[in-house]
């Protein structure tokens, strides 16, 4: 199934499940029961398919790029969080801020989370998984490490905008076997396979349950890996995973 | 004017303005025209005064803290996200989690906003505070620096509970002749003047809608002083700050 969340021509929002042309709705994201009468898609503008409480980002979490970049495996995930403010979804226009230095797409797996989930078990986390979605993780380069006594994860990564979802959460995915793509301007940038992570969505979830109790609709970036390159205003980026879809993103000068 | 949001005996729950022994209920913080009849507080639970889209800590924002750890003002104001799931009120259980090693209270000046701000100058920044409210930053120090590669000041400061605001928003008050007291067990541990922070509220807050668009019921932690010390189960911790009250928590094993 895909769930997605539409804003139909006439300004209602509505969360339901994909279908030809149309939306089922749903009282909430990963129910099952419809919600009223479909909901024609034609007119209607995708937005992020959740809103997520926690919009947590991985680092590190990959094998090829901890290779290059000289780090090993973490014990522990190393996570940061988003703000709620840097959503976007599906068609966005991404403004790069003035004054900070070079922006990057970092195309990722997103996991979205379906139920509470603390101190879970990796079974009992891959139960709590409602299903995937892509991320586009924005960062500002240079603001990361402008700081040397602080990195500025959060500011970095933290723009209006900067966080893009989408453009549904599809369930019964095998992660296992998904490639993340991300395309600028028609042209093929990033591509890895999401099994080279060193934390799978169950691991990753079941060790971030320790840490904070999760919620339906968080959303879990799991890392990039190699690829991940500066856009300039104009660019057209995408990320695309088959199964999932394709999130394009346009970036625009402030 | 001190808002306050309760959970009635029967479960409802209602922002307001606290006045003698009732709440004057709101359609929202900050709302100045009343939205229902009084709300006796007998038998009401204070909850946490909002419910922050984005609760922002600041690291090294106090001058005689700085002076002692070898820092200096930085440029611009250092940030990290506190998890919605840490959000506790007064009168919390804190639980201090297994295996993390020592927890620190942090007393801290809390900026609720109150309207959306973004690229504010510094009157619009001070236009868009509500107001004040008592934070305790917990933080598990070891897990802060566990990873030499990633400090981890989101997990550090993200557990459930770990983010204790309230017990009102009170408006009208001058920051800079506020303390900050935090007493555990009836003695006083930490006690430092607002005015020492290098950045105020409103620079704070118009620097930081350079980053993010800040939102109504945003809180900022000004970051902390001198005197942050480690708990244990069974202390009581309260932090004081006169013109907003008491905060107090009750810090629990797991």
């Amino acid at each position: 199934m895909q769930f997605a969340r539409i804003r139909t021509e006439d300004g209602r929002i509505l969360t339901g499940v994909l279908g030809d042309g149309a939306l089922s709705p749903r009282a909430r994201l990963g129910s099952t029961e419809a919600a009223g009468p479909d909901e024609p898609l034609a007119g209607a503008t995708l937005l992020p398919p959740c809103e997520p409480g926690k919009f947590i980002g991985l680092w590190n979490n990959f094998a090829a790029a901890a290779e290059k970049n000289g780090l090993s495996r973490p014990d522990h995930p190393l996570w940061f969080l988003k703000p709620a403010t840097s959503l976007a979804g599906p068609g966005a226009t991404v403004v790069i801020p003035e004054g900070v230095g070079r922006v990057l797409f970092e195309g990722e797996l997103g996991v979205v989370i379906g139920a509470p989930c603390r101190d879970a078990t990796e079974a009992e986390a891959a139960a709590a998984i409602l299903g995937y979605t892509c991320v586009n993780d924005f960062t500002a380069l240079e603001i990361l490490t402008a700081e040397p006594s602080f990195p500025q994860w959060t500011r970095a990564k933290g723009y209006d905008g900067f966080g893009v979802i989408g453009p549904v959460v599809a369930t019964g995915l095998d992660w296992r076997e998904l490639t993340v793509k991300v395309m600028v301007g028609g042209r093929e940038r990033q591509s890895y396979a999401a099994s080279d992570m060193f934390m799978g969505p169950a691991e990753i979830v079941s060790r971030l349950s320790r840490d904070v109790t999760l919620m339906p609709g968080d959303v879990i970036a799991c890392g990039t890996s190699l690829g991940a390159r500066p856009v300039k205003a104009g660019d057209a980026v995408t990320v695309v995973i088959d199964g999932i879809g394709d999130l394009p993103v346009t970036m625009a000068a402030a």
